[in-house]
């Protein structure tokens, strides 16, 4: 099965960003928004609970933290992803890195951002002018983060929940 | 902010019902395949933490257990819904009955069925229809439930994930 591990931001920052996602993210029905700790693997059913032990060490070594969505980004041209930028997004680096390591490596083609998806697999066209509307536009977004969640995905594209990790330093 | 409590059976069941659902049930998008134990509730958060407590409780007090689906089944004309039944769905009764004790009491217009929902919000037409395609089929599916999982619903509608129990006992 395939897996993903992520964390998703309290309600009002969910909402605020499914707002966007409606109209710029193909992604938006097939799951609730998150930050991605580690993109899609695949684990064989025998490596599962091995895993879900490894995360739950990894849960109870982080202390819970708060987060502050500040502007919007792009990752434009490595990919056409516009996103909430994270302002000291350490404690969620700090998560990807001991997860990275504690579990079998997966190829990363790009260095690890923290980010929240707002929109992608834009058209050039779009992105530049979505970016363009929203670069100016202020935002005071905070979310507590005390948990993570392993998810899996079903045929249809769409995630489902495996087990939640409460961070317990 | 609104809940509900639920199940979700393995992954080769979620893609099945799933095949059904994509044509006759409008929540398809909103929430994987899932088996309610508690239909939406609200819930202030300053007793989030509170129920979370009991929830952990109740799956503390309850063993894994496997569930057979061998027919569906149908509400009408309750409701127009068609669901997967459920052999032997007593263990999933005790977890309904349980977590109805425990937490604060909801309106319950029916008595609870465990199910897993094919089809609703159909026209009669075509619930008859559908329903006469597949009560001659045979299911022989079969899921090892060991976990249930508190989930908080969106301003879209869809579901998103707060806390998963294992049950432990």
């Amino acid at each position: 099965m395939f897996f993903g591990i992520a964390v998703f931001p309290q309600k009002h920052v969910q909402d605020l960003v499914n707002s966007y996602r409606k109209r710029y993210d193909p992604h938006y029905s097939l799951i609730p928004p998150h930050i991605t700790l580690r993109e899609k693997f695949e684990l064989p059913d025998e490596k599962v609970e091995d895993a879900v032990q490894r995360l739950e060490e990894i849960a109870k070594q982080n202390k819970p933290f708060t987060i502050q969505f500040h502007k919007v980004s792009h990752f434009y041209p490595t990919s056409h992803t516009i996103y909430l930028a994270i302002k000291d997004s350490k404690p969620l680096e700090t998560l990807h890195n001991q997860i990275s390591a504690s579990l079998d490596p997966i190829p990363m083609p790009y260095d690890y951002i923290p980010h929240l998806t707002i929109g992608q697999k834009m058209s050039e066209e779009e992105l530049h002018d979505v970016y363009g509307t929203l670069r100016l536009r202020q935002f005071e977004l905070e979310s507590k983060i005390d948990r993570f969640h392993l998810m899996y995905q079903l045929e249809n594209g769409s995630w489902s929940i495996h087990q939640t990790f409460l961070l317990k330093k």
